[in-house]
């Protein structure tokens, strides 16, 4: 982290973007660095809809100017971030699922693999879990779609092990909408607790997708058939 | 920004906004001005933890240093915005919920006065609902708090009418804590949504807390008696 404090934000007239003294500008730098580089920006204080154009080339040690080179605006390198952070935790997720077969063990098997990483040190997943409702339309835009792409794949996986177990669910879109939400608005909470507390969230946490499948369940079996 | 500032907010004591421009910055100012200034710069795609003080001041119509005759610093000023929404906003569903007698009203009741306060000028609601996991420190916790707040008053409700229905529940406490983040975590997304859409999504909402208290239900009926 640079020890300048963000008030980028709004002011035109932010501090001095000074060239890191050690290193100097670079004179070619990838599109990858610009990611590195704004991921060393957020954290549990900072949101990416946040970051500005300037703050990010000045930590990738590069020109403002050179930025354009490979992202059309800020929003575009947020938008991409999410994008990234999305399709690496779904790789991460879908691995954890395929190896489950019954229902119980997908819910174990897929919190158990979302604590996993929120404990490592990868940090895509934070933020994606971290961001939320706030920010450009576009960078809101690219959170929605990574939570509906889950969204859509559990419901997938629901209604595959409901038949697979003979157990009806009722509403498989619901269902997967609201565990997908739970999980991701608990998420980031769970990250920002000390090591110690962070199994009890788990675990609740999964009593919690419990009690939405089991009510679903519970309601399916309540309709009178067609 | 400064131009673009009606004062949205339904307080009918709200300080009267005059034309800044005739005015040059104003001798005397509020506490109540100064959140009125932070309420008109947020917004769906501006969150309450990147406010700067700078940007307050400006909008308020004052000398930055007049800022700390009220408040220690912005991060204050932000703190104050999360709880006085909080408050607000646990007035209006305890108001709900004192009229409603049965499980499954005190849900719809709840739930549609949240709407009605998205679907109005009320700016508070919006704004808690929004704020997430990103910020300061203190931000955070004024968030966590006022959450808890809500959980604790939902446990106590969920007790009480388990009690009155003789329809227990298994573990109020998770149960309470997964409505609110649900309710939470949604409650910005529907509010951005055009107004024809939102009476779908408040009640796919109620479908899954109702999942969540099926699921409790039927939950605490498996459990062998102790």
């Amino acid at each position: 982290m640079p020890e300048t404090t963000p008030d980028s934000r709004t002011d035109s007239t932010a501090p001095q973007a000074k060239p890191r003294a050690s290193q100097g500008r670079r004179a070619v730098i990838s599109r990858e660095d610009l990611i590195s580089a704004a991921l060393a920006l957020v954290g549990p204080n900072r949101s990416v809809s946040t970051l500005s154009l300037r703050e990010v080339a000045r930590e990738a040690g590069i020109a403002p100017n050179s930025f354009y080179r490979h992202f059309r605006d800020i929003d575009e390198l947020a938008v991409t971030l999410i994008d990234e952070a999305g399709s690496a935790l779904r790789k991460i997720i879908g691995g954890a699922r395929t190896r489950a077969v019954s229902g119980k063990s997908v819910v174990r098997g897929s919190i158990e693999s979302v604590m996993e990483q929120l404990n490592g040190e990868q940090k895509f997943l934070h933020l994606l879990m971290r961001e939320g409702t706030v920010g450009s339309n576009a960078f809101k835009q690219a959170v929605e779609k990574q939570l509906s792409f889950f969204e859509e794949e559990l419901c997938t996986d629901l209604i595959r092990l409901a038949d697979i177990n003979k157990h009806p669910i009722c509403e498989p879109e619901s269902v997967a909408k609201a565990i997908t939400r739970l999980i991701f608005a608990q998420g980031a909470a769970i990250a920002d607790l000390p090591e110690d507390q962070r199994d009890a969230a788990a675990e609740q946490m999964m009593l919690m997708v419990r009690m939405i499948l089991v009510g679903s369940q519970t309601m399916a079996s309540r309709r009178p058939p067609l």
